[in-house]
């Protein structure tokens, strides 16, 4: 372990700084302002007060706050392994956003051959790197920084590529992400565990535990996640109405998933008592279910039942088929992101398509065709302005039936699944090198290889081995 | 011990599917959306910028981070029920807000026999839910999850009908819910604990105190909470400038509450020095003392007054009134509800009577007839004419005089006070049937009855018992 | 100890009691509501969504949650001095913004002999608080709650009476407050530090260390400052594209320095491990960097390039800096502050004064007289006319060039370091008076002199020593 770890000394500092070089090489080559934040473009016509930062900025602190402290305090629900969960998200996080900002930017916001920066690229930059730290999950304990970077450094680029694509090609709904930040995230995650996979974890590990400290931080983490999940599936949406509907939706999700983790985890345990992992993520799965709808005219008690749904069908996922998975498919999935973000993902996205082959005018008035953009009537369609009477700057689409829509997200599902199995297994092929420092199977779960780590920080476990061992001799 | 908590597997699932059963055939079958949230409502003539939810939603993060992360640390002080305080805390708030969307919405929202939703029903519901939450704090530690729940749905029926009739009715000013919420949640929860008394815990029980990390934990919900007091207080008030004074009001009093909680915490300390619990709860003690005068023109010293007024009666409360209650009237308030919510709530009502007597038209110019709508003329009134000149939307109100409003304003303290009282010992009565798995005398403050809880949990009175065993050996 | 402590009780009750009721008169005689806030100020002209409320609050929670959770989790890093940390925080915080609405209204708020109060007061006030939290952290540990309450008494005139004359008479451009905020705290800080310089602990202190838990404490206290620091900096920027550029940079400034000091804390340790405190502190460092040019058009690689430069000083001033002044010129600079707000401040400050001397009309078009409003033509000038055709509302300015402008600069620069570290002087000489309790040498770093601790706040302590003891018997 020793020669690991000292061996990162050199490892992570050079990638850092060479990465760091490239990055702001392109910053100095390719990033400009957009025209919210380039002081040329403000006229004795742009009201200060219109400027895209009023809309944007809110959403995006409370999605920081999810990033940085949510997934932060969840991911360090390990008993040895506080400092890396916390830590480790913390520097994933921060480059995967950088690296974001630069490949999205390339995909999504070029223009004159420059990537035009706002905070509206932070909040895009961000689900990319809420995708990186959704599979970090499956990975958790297992990998030493320096993998998780690269991780982050292959996955965005697969992401930005896919996202840009099934935006622009299939033009899909999924303002929540369920198709494009969840199942891609899963999916991505188990590929690379799945070649990662170490065959002693499955007989336990003495690491592999919380204590009571490192539990009810967890807690905050979901309770971080939960408060501001509203804003995370609220924040690209349409304006008004659309943006509204979202919030309340995710929030009804929510609760319901909620109140259902609790009956259900009180059910399956064995001694009929509460069990901290399930409160920790199964409360959360109806933030996901209710993703690829979210906007939509669902109405409040579909809701519901989809944050119902979304519970149980994450929480049978823990109990069931997870150990399934990690004994005979190798999938060894750290904390279950394929229960609280595939299943619940795919849940969503069959949610979504019903909701888009009931859409109707009948439910939502002509901006129908705002929330569905693609369905709304080609240039020249004589409908297109009957249409435009009524909302005046309505863009022509593509005249897609619901039902067309709909096959066009089925698409995209599959292609997402597709593209994100395939290069996470690419990509734990490459983690897999000898070169990344990867902690020994011992030194899973354990801040000890890369933190220098204060005296006391297994003391409960010495502790429990003093009194064991006292209470044995007496 | 064993026999109840293992009950508990099928008594608590049950109700919670049951109770969501419920609560989504209501949902189905009477609520829809605001004219905010639903589609159909929006023309080119709404601005989606002008959307309630951008009004809104600021201050319901703001409010959600109180629920679920101030009280759920704050509530988490005790040593060995810190999943306990900060997890029931979780469910008891998520089904309390669903449940008083249901009930408000049906004494409040409801027309053409829906209830419409949107952002505002939340902010509504979370204020039934802080209802809950703190007399919850007059019982924590001796209460089994099941309880609590029955308790929020019981005392929410109680508060939404008595919030509707007082509002209706008597038509009070109360913008930060002194009456409303504080009285009425301090009322109902020392009925609750005046029916649940337990003698035996008035002899000291050794779970009930806390640990370091409990006690900082304790501090960061009241962080929390002081915070984020201004948005919960200012979160109903008119928008403008009331709405601004309630902010400035709520912060003026929380500053000066806290410097006379740490004057008062060292000098009543029998060794001079703090108190962890004085921080935790006096310090707060100024938010609910401002709250019925808190969007009136008070100034700013009388919020300041009224801060250190709050903060001195609640500290004496914890003093001596507490430990007397607990010996002769049998009101075990175990976080001293009454002090913090009963006692302030007492000193704001009186501090809000005096502003409506003292509020005139030199101090707040036309707006005086928003602010206290029902001191507005009457319909027909030509002095109504008059002042709509200067306000165009002002509504006839009822003519009151100020010492008519200041006469209902008591009815109304007396009408809360009477109401809560009776529903808490109604209340406790139903929730000390032997049907809800109440944990024993000696499970109080313990986390072992209602989770799995890890190997280290009790580790640090394990030490100490080994510390000291070795000590008096040696 | 024990009659320092005890003495405490009569000391610190005084010293609160007697402030607030000066606080409290002078708030009577003093202060009033601004036109935002008085009720009579609104006709049916004023729009009451135009109400300035509405552009602060936003900034004031986030400042709020950097100031008390921010800076109180981050304080709290030692093993046994975590109330300390924390709670000294909340009341000198608390303090320090009361003390500043008042001073700096006298300053700067005052007309008509009143100060006018609104949600822009406490912003600025928050600011001061900041000022005197940052300097609390070079004495962190080894001062009495009473020491830290009179340093804030006599820090927050000298920052305001500072501040005052440097915008009134410089007239500098500092958005992010790098010159007024960061360097004054700073050298004031530094100022105190060295009179109260303690030779004993230069040779370490048993207790002057962290635990398990107050290291993921002490970084959750990181990342709340790390994701609102976007806020802090552009609180008080115009709004619009500058409010919109200073967000940016700071994000970006932050994300280049953590990386950077993820890189050099391997680098730097010796067994190429991460240091946990260069996590806490030395992440934050790009936040200040580009605090002095956070609005103006530098380009987003020169944010980042500022984020990297600034952690590497900071960086190498933990490591080689920190030590040598301790050593050679007795200051004992707790947390750096001198790394993190010193070397960072003053690389912001110079490149504050590049972008200032290469602002030009191509880059920013006219508003360039919006940003640096002194830049604007003078009154009367035939160039200011044509200015005002085409931003209406532009003010004359002084007609300084780019390098008067930057002269200023220097020379606040210089007059801010002159006066807070003579005011830090000569408030250490205050401090040093034995009538303020300060701990004994033994006693720093230790909540117990201040706080009733429970049981277990030593327990890893006596753990460990327990454990030795037995290994070394065995």
């Amino acid at each position: 372990m020793k020669k690991q770890s000292t061996s990162l000394r050199v490892k992570l500092p050079v990638f850092l700084l060479v990465i760091q070089v490239i990055i702001v090489t392109l910053y100095a080559a390719f990033v400009t302002y957009d025209e919210h934040t380039d002081a040329r473009f403000q006229t004795n016509k742009t009201n200060p007060m219109d400027n895209a930062v009023y809309k944007d900025y809110p959403f995006f602190t409370d999605i920081q706050v999810m990033i940085f402290l949510g997934f932060g305090c969840l991911l360090a629900f390990f008993r040895l392994y506080g400092f890396g969960g916390m830590v480790f998200n913390f520097l994933t996080a921060t480059f995967a956003i950088q690296w974001a900002i630069l490949v999205q930017g390339f995909f999504q916001f070029n223009h004159d051959g420059k990537i035009h920066l706002g905070v509206i690229n932070l909040i895009n930059a961000e689900f990319a790197c809420a995708v990186v730290l959704i599979s970090f999950g499956a990975v958790l304990g297992k990998t030493s920084p320096l993998q998780l970077l690269v991780m982050a450094l292959l996955e965005v680029p697969v992401f930005a590529l896919t996202e840009w694509a099934v935006l622009k090609y299939l033009k899909i709904n999924d303002a929540g992400g369920s198709i494009l930040i969840h199942l891609f995230a899963c999916y991505f995650g188990l590929g690379v565990t799945f070649v990662l996979y170490r065959p002693h974890l499955n007989e336990g590990h003495a690491k592999e535990n919380t204590s009571y400290q490192s539990d009810i931080l967890a807690v905050m983490g979901t309770l971080f996640l939960w408060v501001f999940w509203p804003s995370f599936n609220s924040a690209l949406t349409l304006k008004g109405d659309d943006q509204h509907r979202a919030i309340l939706h995710t929030f009804i999700g929510l609760s319901a998933s909620t109140l259902t983790a609790f009956a259900l985890s009180v059910m399956l345990n064995k001694n009929g008592k509460l069990t901290m992992a399930d409160v920790q993520n199964v409360t959360l799965a109806g933030g996901v279910t209710v993703g690829a709808s979210v906007d939509m005219m669902i109405s409040p008690a579909a809701a519901y039942v989809l944050g119902m749904m979304g519970c149980t069908a994450c929480m049978l996922g823990y109990k069931y088929l997870s150990p399934f998975l990690a004994r005979r498919f190798r999938i060894q999935d750290q904390c279950g992101i394929h229960n609280l973000h595939g299943l619940t993902g795919l849940i969503s996205c069959a949610a979504g398509i019903c909701a888009i082959l009931m859409a109707s005018e009948d439910v939502y008035g002509p901006s129908l065709y705002e929330i569905f953009t693609h369905r709304a009537p080609i240039e020249g369609d004589p409908k297109l302005q009957e249409l435009q009477m009524l909302i005046p700057g309505l863009q022509p689409g593509l005249g897609r039936t619901a039902k067309e829509q709909a096959l066009f997200q089925v698409a995209a599902v599959f292609a997402t699944i597709g593209v994100s199995a395939v290069g996470g297994v690419l990509t734990g092929f490459i983690l897999k090198l000898p070169y990344f420092a990867s902690p020994t199977d011992d030194f899973c779960f354990d801040d000890e290889p890369f933190f220098d780590v204060p005296p006391d920080y297994d003391a409960p476990l010495k502790l429990n081995n003093t009194i064991t061992a006292e209470d044995s001799v007496a």
